[in-house]
């Protein structure tokens, strides 16, 4: 024994060749929830199926003495408890998060750490007080000011460095009005669930989940970016482990479908029966609405239209789509794939990176089709 | 292709010395949602952070339409809505529910199934109508009956066969005053969430989850015990494949720690300040009152007692327990074990089957206390 944290506490690595998944994976993927893919047919996933990830432990905290406190380059530091926050003029958005790792177990090589497949994702509705009116209405924003550093009273350690959760944004997107940005105290019009962030997060609709900082603590403005450990370190798109990257911002587009027929227990390979039926699902993209959702029913080879439901007033969260299929004996792929007004479509190889971020592969279902009976 | 169903849906098997967890099983691991074991700070654990396993989707079902059907060996045929069940006088239990399966994944070698390391336990408070009445009051039991059957709307493929998920108990069992097997429409003073079976599911306390039927359908007394693939094959303690083996019934003691401190990310293991502490967590048996837990903070080597909290009327649900300890630099582990009122202690070594139940093996929960600054 060394007598170090670096002795529990390891650098990221790549699994090796046909290395299955480790214990340390597999314990990650037990603590933390995915979304029962079935679960796509909600428009706001029901509580406990909204994907969680959690990088520490769920911190005990008490609504009622909880303070968020504002600081840094404000002209007026504040400290704000639930009621104070409860007293601002409250919005409500209606979000899709997903996990910036989610896919990550999919990619060849893998990265080891959280081992999403395509589940890390869910939407709520989400109550709370624009960060704008807190910094500008309230604090004020000093004039040299450059981004918010939000963090959160959930402690750890993450490759060696001993940490709360801290994630920072530009003050541009701090400050935005669409997206606008959430100091969020309810989730589905319930106080927030523990593991949701009780009593306080943040809210930055289209940005992955490392952005919505839980159990948020404290805001302050700063007059230098934020060099922080899941700023500079983590959610970087790195190809080698040497260079700086870019940093992991908002969400690429993906469509997910809700497996059709039912399943096999242990491979949740799908059956169906043979005929017509209606294929379904959810596409969203936070990087510019989603325009078109294709199908493809022959892995990935041919791909037809789906129809996409129109957009009703929630441009941060998911859309419906549906695709009518004829299913025949036999085993037959299934994918779907969204593209956005910004023209990404989802890549039909690997996106990979270190990190194991932003997989957006398009999704496989296998489903088999005995004959009639 | 064979056109079969056997083409997807393989015989249980045992991982290979050394293999990784499959593809497949991080796929059940994704699915299905254990206890973060910071929870065990909870009496009753919050939505969504409650263990959920779900064999194959969460069906549709719509409260208002839903019908339960009670038939068979009655005197009088019974369908019964919501509306009805809830016109009958309610009961509300705190139960301790824990999948049979919990600690599969831990054992050498590995049944390939849903891998759960300890966390597929949780605790609610289940409200609705005892079986007794509507078996006895209101459908009228015949003499020969012997068994209920007990049928959900979920629906898949298991080792080759294809089924609704049924179960069945014996009618002592069906008819027992303590535990008392409930109807349940409301999980903590709510409706049922879909994943726990709404809008109606059997709550057996005391038993391992396999026999809380979800997504309720019928009830049926039969005069010949129930041979279904839920009874007979699977949920049977089996040292060999060939043999019939015994039946999984009820929860074999265990107690679990609120794990001290806080963790690494990859790792989870868990560092700790040099100094004393109060280790915590909960205990509970569903096959006689938990008499006693016991603690080891040098990896099973030595015991001392914790203090147990008193049994507080709810007789089906975990109790807290408590001990001291101080900790010094270096690494440790810590262990846990409970004793319940029939002799019954958690084992030091695996009480490996093929099924990979009722693996109550002590918890090792790996400590590492760094030296002071």
């Amino acid at each position: 024994m060394d007598g170090g944290i670096g002795d529990i506490s390891t650098p990221g690595r790549i699994a090796g060749p046909a290395e299955g998944v480790s214990p340390e994976e597999l314990a990650l993927a037990a603590r933390n929830h995915g979304l029962l893919l079935e679960a796509l047919r909600y428009d706001v996933t029901p509580p406990g199926l909204h994907y969680v990830l959690v990088h520490y432990d769920i911190p005990y905290a008490d609504a009622d003495t909880w303070q968020l406190t504002v600081d840094g380059r404000v002209r007026t530091a504040l400290t704000l408890d639930l009621a104070t926050l409860r007293s601002f003029p409250a919005v409500t958005h209606r979000v899709t998060m997903e996990c910036a790792g989610n896919g990550r177990a999919l990619l060849d090589p893998r990265p080891v750490s959280q081992p999403w497949l395509v589940e890390g994702v869910g939407t709520a509705e989400w109550t709370g007080v624009p960060l704008r009116t807190l910094l500008l209405a309230e604090a004020g924003v000093e004039p040299d000011a450059v981004e918010a550093v939000f963090t959160g009273a959930d402690h750890g350690v993450e490759r060696g460095v001993e940490q709360d959760y801290q994630r920072s944004l530009p003050l541009a997107d701090a400050l935005g009005r669409d997206p606008e940005v959430l100091v969020a105290y309810e989730m589905n019009g319930a106080p927030l669930p523990p593991q949701h962030g009780h009593p306080l997060r943040l809210v930055v609709p289209g940005w992955y989940g490392m952005a919505h900082v839980k159990w948020l603590r404290s805001i302050t403005l700063t007059a230098t970016p934020f060099t922080g450990f899941q700023q500079q370190v983590a959610y970087r798109y790195r190809q080698s482990a040497q260079e700086a990257g870019d940093p992991v911002t908002r969400i690429a587009p993906r469509a997910l479908m809700i497996p059709p027929g039912f399943p096999d227990f242990m491979s949740r390979t799908r059956v169906v029966r043979p005929g017509r039926l209606l294929l379904e699902g959810r596409a969203w993209s936070g990087r510019a609405p989603v325009t078109r959702v294709e199908v493809s029913t022959d892995d990935g080879h041919g791909w037809y239209e789906a129809e996409l439901a129109p957009a009703v007033g929630h441009g941060w969260a998911w859309r419906r789509w549906r695709a009518p299929w004829t299913a025949t004996p036999g085993h037959h792929v299934l994918s779907v794939r969204a593209t956005d007004a910004g023209g990404a479509t989802q890549p039909l190889t690997q996106p990979w990176n270190r990190g194991g971020f932003a997989n957006n592969l398009v999704q496989r279902v296998d489903v088999f089709c005995p004959e009639e009976d």
